[in-house]
């Protein structure tokens, strides 16, 4: 039995004790958080306290607050002997500054109130001591089948691949859902294409799959393209995408 | 019964065919091509020709051709009285150069060898007789359940949204691999991520789901993500896509 307080009330936390509550051999023991009334969603996982001195002994703290609190939130379990995992694509472990210190990063983007089948989510651990690794890969193996151990600075350059191929994706998807709202079009009418686009790079990679006008370099339709945008952010966005499109396949001649 | 041909031999020709093929009601009377090994490929699905003074008569010619050659391939069928209609989202309906002119564009990603379903795909059609437009309307829900009346100036619109969401998506996650190879790591450990990404605004607005460092304003991880990144290209799309994010945010205040 792997025993587990969860430390933070956030979305990932909520994620993380509604997988670990379906495994038998999981227990979560207590999860902490600050704000009594965000505790109060938490109560069907376990126990839970607003005081830090009452957080209860278990293998395993997974520390899942905002990136800034890591440090401090961290200094709070200085005195106990079980792991201290962060669980933050973004930051280093020794941010933990324990000695007992890990991280148990689940490279995925958790909505409220979505649930989520964490089988194929990865989930990338690290420990300085190999008995706490062990640990780690094996809670992450109760709930996932890609389980990679994987280094800060690896882990940083993974959340930096995220960021593209997440934030920066969903922030395309903003663009066209506006330039259909501008014309009373439905950006429904965009789904299908966007379920594809992400379906194909499962078979064929981003860079053999890609098309479209900058590909092409057919300037015409990128000339009329740009005539049509009014936005300035999306107007240096349309042609710089075009221009990176232009230079990565140049680089192949 | 719906009499087709289909001129032109390429990915969408194909996939067109495919759909046509499987509906009781609509028969491909030919396909029209220039090259005889390519055509080849389309044998099974009816009579081919490479001889343009060949065309048979046909309720509906699909004019499946790239962008540049459509009105030059239109003109071979200036004698013929059925509906010539292009496939192309970036292109005036008056590119045809005909009076039974006509756009059946089926707005989707369509790659070689990959089956989709037609099904909820939108069909875009346009023209400017009545009886034309009725009947291009009826091959649309022959084989989609997403038919809509869009005109050249809406469509093109679309189609820009479109290159958002599906051309430069995918650089984006070219991208994210480049990353992740550059770092000896799996591009399947993004895979769970894009797919959710993808579905996620299935049932929230993009422009709800934003997340990540630029959303939140975290500008210690912005600055540690462009310290990672030596390509200028993709510093220059971090950064301006970063800078997009906080735009399109601060006009909410």
């Amino acid at each position: 039995m792997l025993t587990i307080v969860i430390i933070g009330t956030g979305n990932l936390a909520e994620h993380l004790c509604r997988v670990f509550s379906s495994v038998d051999s999981i227990a979560i023991v207590q999860i902490y958080g600050r704000n009594t009334e965000t505790l109060k969603r938490f109560s069907g996982y376990g126990t839970t306290t607003t005081d830090s001195a009452k957080i209860k002994d278990a293998d395993i703290y997974l520390v899942a607050v905002s990136d800034n609190s890591i440090p401090s939130v961290s200094q709070l379990l200085s005195e106990k002997s079980g792991i201290i995992a962060h669980t933050s694509g973004a930051i280093e472990m020794d941010a933990i500054g324990l000695d007992n210190c890990g991280v148990f990063y689940p490279l995925q983007t958790f909505t409220k109130g979505k649930l989520l089948d964490f089988t194929s989510i990865p989930i990338c651990v690290e420990s300085k001591q190999n008995s706490a690794l062990d640990t780690l890969k094996k809670l992450g193996s109760l709930i996932s089948e890609n389980v990679y151990e994987i280094n800060s600075d690896k882990r940083k350059r993974l959340h930096l691949a995220a960021v593209f191929a997440n934030n920066f994706t969903n922030h395309l998807y903003s663009i066209s859902e506006k330039i259909c709202q501008e014309e009373g079009l439905s950006f429904a009418l965009l789904q299908p294409l966007i379920q594809e686009t992400a379906e194909k790079v499962l078979s064929i990679s981003p860079r053999e799959a890609q098309t479209g006008p900058a590909r092409r370099g057919d300037k015409k339709t990128i000339e009329s393209h740009l005539n049509l945008l009014k936005d300035k952010k999306q107007t240096e966005l349309y042609t710089l995408l075009s221009e990176a499109i232009k230079t990565m396949y140049e680089e192949e001649l």
